[in-house]
């Protein structure tokens, strides 16, 4: 001990914060890159902006969005800064400050935002979001890009099974006239109605009109509507169809006349007839008009993506269409579309559909190390194997059995070990060992150290051939065999 | 408007923070993708921690690295905390805290650090840094991989010229004998030697004795040593050679029977002997004894990289041997060697180099719309190309003249557009343009209507010839045409 026990720190991380770990990020490394690579299919572009910014400019002049339990503080030149609770916000200073960037601007952002919530599993105060959005197009075409994105993306990441749900704020805010509700409780209903899925419609009837009890005796108040409103909103929210069109149909009929409702009816219509264009199956992306997203500021088209096996993950992939966003630094309304992934969720959700693995290691292979003395010829094998473009590791930890070392590779997931011993050596030569074969076999015998023996899985090539034999196996490996 | 004005908020950045718009973005990201790629051949595997820790978790108990300028506060439950100012503690937390991580532990981590600084052309208060380390690992194998990475990391950038200087903070600790100077000056000593490079053999001499007033009429107070001491040190700075075997024979020499010495130029000795294995050269990785690396905690070998042709970036990928990690947490030395690149100032190097170019898109193609009523063939069009894994945009902006959405392909650098009149759409023909054929044959005709009208690299095609049209103009493209 070299330093007094007093001093030492205890490793521990702040309360709602984590690590990635290895097979952690290697796991959510390649969702991102997949996600990345199929928006960029679609002409979208990296941003990136600062974790920190002026607190007025995330919250506006008055705090408009001081609701927001954010990271807040004064600086030591004295500003008053805060940490990013969203990537929309910066988005729409980015477009505000850079008015030549070109329009529409089409651009996505990965990184972490930070909020101070309660900490619950599954609730951190750091976490990922990966930002779709479209500036400055008020074409219902850039909406339709961002829901085909959406299913590319689920298809590319190894999901078939999900659905995108898709309304319109301009249907939900003729809801609102057509139930006849103080408009300035509009927000209200919506957060109530989005909340179908998890409530059910009683559930639904109850927060509309005297408030219930929930399962933990909390007591969720009313919004108090008359009987009429109600049953107008539970006749909005009985409409479905088989098809878009039929739920359009059907829509079109109930809000026959009511200001503003056609025109969110035509903007959908419209998406229709791009999804169909782009071939988006009627079971991929269905009109819902049950979702609402809590959010106040949609404007527009608005959907979230639910993973049909995996359905207590919630919502996804989500977003919709909004007017505002730049309007806090230029007092003018900027059409924008977008949606947000949450990272972390569509990762765990991943991880338990199973289309996803964590693996603790991204090497291919292990060059194990058995004659400490000869570690510049173990470096140049491991040098033909990275050259080769074969992720290799060189095994550099304390153990020098051979045993040991197998094991190593074995729990990093490494599927095949280099073994050069004082014969092969000799006569120029490398032992490789598939460690998947070995673990096949190995009910086959029963005893430790014969299995040892066997050498499941084992060859012994002349040196010039081991690039011939490894990159074999990791063929078989990638189809699965 | 819809704002009262005097709620507007200005669109700015704090001081020292930035924005990375698409095309440094772009830049960035390939540039990160491929240092990854090359650690990851090595073995290194990626860890991600939070942005903000305890603050005694990153300066310790007492506080022994409170003279960083950093970001702290107190967090809404009264937590002393404060934004990581590098990616090295926080990977001592997690060796600490993670007991069961393989050892050795490489590790690579990308992410931005924030310090308190003064912002200056080119220093930033938040910044990204691309660690890499190996923990757990007193061979000098392991610092010969972080070296031999760092040249595999600048080949695969497309950099031929660089330098990698290597030295040994116990070959320096010698010099400290040697000379004869009070141990507890070493660090002061070797903070001027490491300046080198920037003041010259005379400045190094003065600061080392009464000091000296630089260019802009600052003084720099001297240190005091004595005539021998400085001539000794400037005997050790002469040591030179053409082989990295020469210096350390040099070395040998200079410090027989100095205590200590043996133990660094053994070292020194190994490593060299490690790169020579994994085919490194003479020329590109040298034993250079000038370097000090200003950090006080390193203990075994030191390392920089240099662009031989940017010279003036300084060094852009360094770092060395360092035994104190995980101390502070677990009061026991563990062995770790590491190398840090600042992504930022490489990135500039490499744009400076011509070694990266800057594109504001990455979309391959535009589809342009000439007809908005038939967006629906539009968008079938652009899916086909999508589908055939060609990055493509749909026009989706404001203007209507062909001319103009050209004029936006050129300026995005979109190689390829694809436009379909009402004759194209007729015959189900798709004309193609080559944008940069068009660019470098427009000197060929002085009027811009004339260039029109020439349609240089423009063909005209039946709509199932054009995955194959547009593929074969790609190539050329890729292959430098």
């Amino acid at each position: 001990m070299s330093v007094d026990k007093d001093a030492l720190v205890k490793p521990r991380l702040l309360r709602g914060f984590r690590d990635y770990l290895p097979e952690q990020m290697i796991a959510r490394q390649k969702m991102i890159a997949t996600i990345r690579e199929v928006y960029e299919r679609y002409g979208f572009v990296p941003l990136d902006t600062p974790a920190m910014e002026y607190t007025e400019t995330l919250l506006g002049k008055y705090g408009e969005e001081s609701s927001k339990q954010i990271f807040r503080f004064v600086d030591l030149e004295g500003n008053d800064v805060a940490l990013r609770f969203d990537l929309t916000v910066p988005l729409a200073r980015v477009v505000a400050q850079y008015q030549d960037l070109p329009r529409p601007f089409r651009r996505y952002q990965v990184g972490p935002v930070w909020r101070f919530d309660k900490p619950d599993p599954g609730r951190f105060r750091e976490f990922i979001q990966f930002d779709l959005d479209t500036v400055g197009s008020d074409s219902m075409a850039a909406d339709a890009e961002i829901l085909s994105g959406i299913c590319d993306t689920m298809e590319a990441l190894g999901i078939e099974r999900y659905r995108v749900r898709c309304s319109n704020r301009k249907i939900l805010n003729a809801l609102i006239a057509f139930a006849d509700v103080d408009p300035r409780r509009a927000t209200h209903v919506f957060r109530v109605i989005d909340k179908i899925d998890r409530i059910g419609r009683e559930g639904v009837r109850q927060e509309l009109t005297r408030g219930r009890v929930d399962a933990s005796g909390d007591v969720i108040p009313g919004l108090g509507l008359d009987e009429r409103a109600v049953s107008r909103i539970m006749e909005f929210l009985n409409i479905a169809g088989s098809t878009r069109a039929e739920v359009l149909d059907a829509l079109d009929e109930l809000f026959r006349g009511i200001p503003g409702a056609q025109q969110g009816i035509d903007e959908l219509r419209r998406i229709d007839e791009y999804l169909t264009a782009l071939d988006i199956s009627e079971q991929k992306v269905v009109f819902d008009v049950s979702i609402a997203r809590g959010l106040d500021y949609y404007t527009g088209p608005i959907f979230e993506t639910i993973l049909l096996d995996a359905p207590e993950f919630g919502a996804v992939f989500s977003g919709g269409r909004y007017d505002g966003l730049v309007e806090r630094f230029l007092g003018e309304k900027i059409p924008a579309t977008g949606a947000s992934i949450g990272v972390d969720r569509l990762l765990a959700a991943l991880l338990k559909l199973g289309v996803v693995e964590l693996r603790p290691s991204t090497a291919q292979v292990l060059v194990t190390v058995m004659e400490p003395d000869r570690l510049v010829e173990y470096q140049k094998i491991t040098r033909r194997l990275r050259q080769a473009g074969i992720n290799a590791e060189l095994y550099l930890g304390p153990d020098r059995s051979i045993r040991k070392q197998l094991k190593y590779a074995d729990r990093q997931q490494i599927p095949i070990a280099v073994i050069v011993g004082p014969d092969e050596f000799a006569r120029r030569e490398v032992s490789i060992k598939d460690l998947r074969e070995g673990l096949r076999r190995q009910g086959e015998v029963s005893e430790r150290s014969e299995w040892l023996k066997a050498r499941f899985g084992q060859v012994t090539v002349p040196r010039d051939k081991m690039l011939d034999v490894i990159r074999e196996i990791l063929d078989q490996e990638a189809r699965g065999l």
